[in-house]
């Protein structure tokens, strides 16, 4: 999946088109720039330079963007819940595996992922997304509660504060990473996976 | 120092007033609530039931309010690296007394740290806040530099994306903190310093 590209020509020959996955596209870069509130559909027409009708050609409006941007960042993410690596094997090794994937999909999804954690909870669909993230910190939970069982954390490790503050890290890539900034994907997700389950310290 | 307060009387009898501080507070929890860009001093006179011209009489705008709430979240983050601990000793120890009091700032100064986490760069305002936050930052980094000359972080540690990874840690406290919510504010500067520092695996 690319999270941006130049915009297809769907239309008549001459007329500037766009498929849904383009219109999304630049709908998120919008909402990302002005918030999702600040933003209407006359201000998404202008920014896209086609009429408002057309996009509602593809979409009943802001609200079905908004539905479809998230659904793309969690079912990214949630995809990542039943891969082999976080469904089998010792539960700390599905939790750095979940880590790593979900750098990686923050990274891949980056536009997408941004709108979903600014998400406040102000429509149904906003709502909706808030729930659907909670599942996805219930499973992360679930594995630090398992590994901990398993005797391979820490002693005294408590479990939802450690999850949070662990997708704390990994969400704060939305703030300050910029594709192409000099570290590769499999650097930033080395850094993290080692700060995460390693520290900072050295041993001994 | 107070995060919220209840109204003071400053002025006549019978009308409810506000010093420069309880007034602040308001507008604080009103920017983050709606947005700087999204709060007219219009709807802050209503929230604060009293007139325009009367918060007038303590500022000359609504930048002078952000300006005024993002220099106390910034002073008080940056009184920290003069510190004692965080100016002498083995450096990875005086990093780990500046996330430790990090931490502890934010959560007696939420309201005022979540508005400068917030800020984007809009205005003048805005703009010097972020680059006091860099210069913050670089104080980080270099104490992370410093410890791993001094040999006390694992090697192949990269001073600034931990800086970054570290702080997008203890930053998304204010997504999720919230005052009484279960945890002590000790208990959770134990759990960020010790996840920073001896991560979530078991030794051995």
């Amino acid at each position: 999946m690319t999270t941006a590209r130049a915009p297809r020509r769907t239309g008549q020959p001459g007329r500037p088109g766009y498929d849904l996955d383009s219109l999304l596209a630049v709908a998120v870069k919008v909402f990302n720039e002005r918030g999702y509130d600040g933003t209407s559909m006359e201000a998404l027409a202008q920014k896209l330079g086609i009429t408002k009708s057309s996009i509602y050609h593809h979409v009943s409006g802001k609200e079905e963007l908004l539905d479809l941007a998230l659904a793309r960042a969690l079912n990214a993410l949630f995809a990542v819940t039943t891969e082999a690596g976080a469904t089998s094997g010792p539960y700390l090794e599905r939790l750095e595996y979940l880590v790593r994937r979900s750098v990686e999909v923050l990274v891949a999804e980056l536009p997408y992922v941004t709108l979903l954690l600014r998400v406040r909870g102000n429509t149904k669909v906003e709502r909706a997304a808030l729930a659907r993230r909670r599942e996805f910190d219930d499973f992360v939970s679930m594995l630090v509660v398992e590994a901990a069982k398993e005797g391979d954390l820490r002693p005294g490790i408590d479990p939802a504060l450690t999850s949070r503050l662990v997708f704390g890290m990994v969400n704060s890539l939305i703030e300050w990473y910029r594709p192409r900034s000099g570290e590769s994907v499999r650097e930033l997700a080395d850094a993290v996976v080692e700060l995460t389950f390693d520290g900072l310290r050295r041993e001994g």
